[in-house]
């Protein structure tokens, strides 16, 4: 971990700017400068193509920690430090690789390790059981599933409208179907991708190791090497499935939260906090997750400079690190802040992916969200109708505790999970006016916090 | 023009399933089918990929003529016809391509011809003059413009919210620009392409030529051409500019719009339409202008049919030919409808290009808005939260008499200008998922409709 680094620029120059403007007149300001002389999507190009991926307790999201720091420098934070946080430390390996074995042939299938996986040891090779859900897998028993490698083939909802539905509902098969496979004696666990595309792309993401059992090598398929198998085992059941993958677990390293703020005019000791997570999964470049969230929380505080807008209380923006394998930036922001006794007016976080914004999911007290409805409202011109309790991000909800505002960006998320942790989340699939329209949401956002405050 | 085609499909079995279920119950039902069993996108590839562009009084567009009956009617209508429609008759030709000449040399330049332009008859080298706006162009008054060529270099206004009134505020330029230009004496017209992206691909669209001026070549630079021009005229002013396009016009011929109906089962002489426009620009495949439409209005025939909806009112789907360079197929339906004394409870257009749809813009009266505001709100548990008067669709306006209701389905359109027109108007560009979520909209307005009526 590098020293903290800590910047101070002078505020004697500053003068209060906000007195004879109303809030839709700072909105109108906002959404013409982002428009118009927005870089976030320059910003998201150098994080992407620059730095690329950046898996935490990596060397690259180190860089990505140090990118964050100058960034937020130049774009005008009056103070700008990182956070010590202890992060997980895994590598995925180079050699990520399936194939069937039927007596017709082999066939190649599109695979990648879920994240925090063990190796395999070299091949490993046996015959697969495939199974629809957690209680299909119980039925079975060890007697049926013993020696085996478990296949889950289930698909997302596509019924369900909303896609963050859709994952919440596959979810638990990643997260626990390999403990629950090793329970009954498989020696791995395979998944179908939680993607709603019809494609190649394995989709990874963190599985968590139960205690009690023995870790086994956990990995998904792409949605169609997922439909390949499915039919090749119509065909022959006693397929051979050869899995091999060199995943490696290191000590837990030191990484950072990076922290750049405004500091309020009236009330300095109160923070608004903006944010996304700065980590990424370890294939594509991590552009819609969450690359999108940090050049758009940059975005927030250098618009508010640039149009010359002097917050009453200090807005914060934070590159949280690691929400990808243990919610550890999250957690330790919150550890921190109460420990501090840091006063926190609201928080406000972009995790959905950088497509046009809809409105915001809120976690607030009935009290709160009904003194927000008079003004919420004056974001309906710019498209933001969708404004609802329930949901915000991973890494603000630590914050939780009755009082703080949480507020999460929604998106038009149709595409999100045909992206999500594959190598095909990249730069040139974020658009950059929808981008855009994401950080000028949130700017406005953030405007309206400062000026008529929660309660 | 081929005969018109008629089938009829017996009735004989056909009963009402309709009278206990709720309005509530059938979007459902609706959605459900639609998502996870719709094939819009599936008809979509073979439109894009199968047929391929189809300007109005083209080959193809009547190929896609003969589809879209042989679809229609393979979807359950129970009666589909040809309904004859006089339309121009224009081709771009295989040349379009223009350079700039300074004494460093030649620079080649995106370019396409405006629809309906003039052809160049061989190369035509003129110097140019850049301006803004057509007040502009009038300020400089034929003593600078005469025997040159008019170069309006003005981007659409990225600071509006919706794209649309973006366009719309670029639009005169394309449509007015070369006969004003020509008023003055130029020689031809080019004009930046009306689009948000910044991209090398030029955007087509029709020119409107005034019957009283000459008749001069006009085209579009894609924006970084335009961008290269104007920084070209910077260093030297008198550059030569050379333009080819062999476009040609022809007599005008008859093709047809396609209607494919359900039969109402309670008043079959009560209409209500939905549609989109069958034709397209000549370059790309007219995916998202209007293959999407197209697909999407066949889908909701086809999705009542499979949930057993049995309407009341006469269900009509029509595909609209030559939206794009003269209205001819919207202008003609409503004569025909006039004449005919078919009245029309409803009609709903998709026209925005086939992304994630927000609502329905809608032209009914103050007392219609009121009625339809219970039942409306059914539809934003779909995240169709954007119901709104005003505008509904180029195809359907012509209905417009003060009686019957006319929406247009709202899309997330922040990307359609990006396509729009270009030679990347392409299948690939279209995701399954967001176009049947605006074939399942369509279809729950239209049993929306078709239960509650208008009063």
């Amino acid at each position: 971990m590098k020293p903290i680094i800590t910047f101070f620029i002078s505020l004697v120059f500053a003068t209060s700017v906000c007195g004879q403007v109303s809030d839709s007149a700072w909105i109108a300001r906002v959404y013409d400068h982002v428009l118009t002389k927005g870089v976030a999507y320059e910003d998201l190009r150098t994080l992407c193509k620059g730095i690329g991926h950046r898996l935490a307790g990596s060397e690259s999201a180190q860089k990505a920690v140090d990118w964050g720091l100058l960034t937020l420098l130049n774009a005008g934070a009056d103070r700008v430090f990182a956070m010590p946080v202890e992060v997980p430390h895994w590598t995925r390996g180079n050699v990520n690789v399936a194939s069937a074995t039927t007596s017709r042939g082999d066939t190649a299938l599109a695979i990648t390790a879920l994240g925090g996986s063990v190796g395999t040891n070299g091949p490993l090779r046996a015959e697969v059981i495939e199974v629809k859900s957690l209680e299909e897998l119980a039925e079975l028993g060890r007697e049926k599933i013993e020696g085996k490698i478990v296949f889950f083939n289930k698909a997302m909802d596509a019924a369900l409208i909303n896609t963050g539905a859709a994952y919440g509902g596959a979810f638990p098969i990643r997260s626990k179907g390999p403990s629950e496979a090793a329970r009954f004696g498989a020696v791995a666990c395979i998944i179908r991708s939680l993607t709603l595309a019809d494609d190649n792309f394995p989709h990874t993401g963190a599985t968590q190791y139960e205690e009690d059992v023995r870790r086994i090598p956990a990995a998904a398929l792409s949605a169609v090497a997922s439909r390949q198998l499915s039919a090749l085992l119509k065909t022959d059941p006693h397929l051979k499935f050869t899995l091999e993958m060199n995943c490696e677990a290191f000590p837990r390293v030191m990484q950072g939260n990076v922290i750049g703020e405004i500091t309020g005019s009236v009330y300095p000791d109160e923070y608004i906090v903006i944010g996304g997570h700065l980590d990424s999964w370890d294939i594509g470049e991590g552009a819609h997750d969450d690359g999108t969230g940090i050049v758009q929380s940059i975005e927030v505080l250098r618009c508010l400079k640039a149009i010359g807008y002097r917050p009453q209380r200090t807005i914060r923006v934070v590159l949280f690190i690691n929400e990808e394998f243990g919610n550890d930036g999250g957690i330790t922001y919150a550890k921190v802040a109460m420990e501090s006794g840091w006063k926190h007016l609201a928080a406000i976080e972009s995790d959905g992916g950088g497509f046009t914004p809809l409105g915001f999911n809120c976690e607030l007290t009935d009290a709160q969200f009904e003194h927000t409805r008079p003004w919420l409202t004056k974001l309906e011109p710019y498209n933001l109708f969708k404004i609802r309790q329930g949901g915000s991000g991973v890494d603000i909800r630590p914050l939780k505790d009755g009082k703080v505002g949480l507020f999460g960006l929604s998106v038009d998320g149709q595409k999100y999970f045909d992206y999500h942790h594959t190598n095909n989340d990249r730069f040139e699939n974020v658009n950059r006016r929808e981008l855009h329209l994401g950080a000028a949401a949130m700017t406005a956002l953030t405007v309206l916090l400062d000026m008529h405050g929660l309660e």
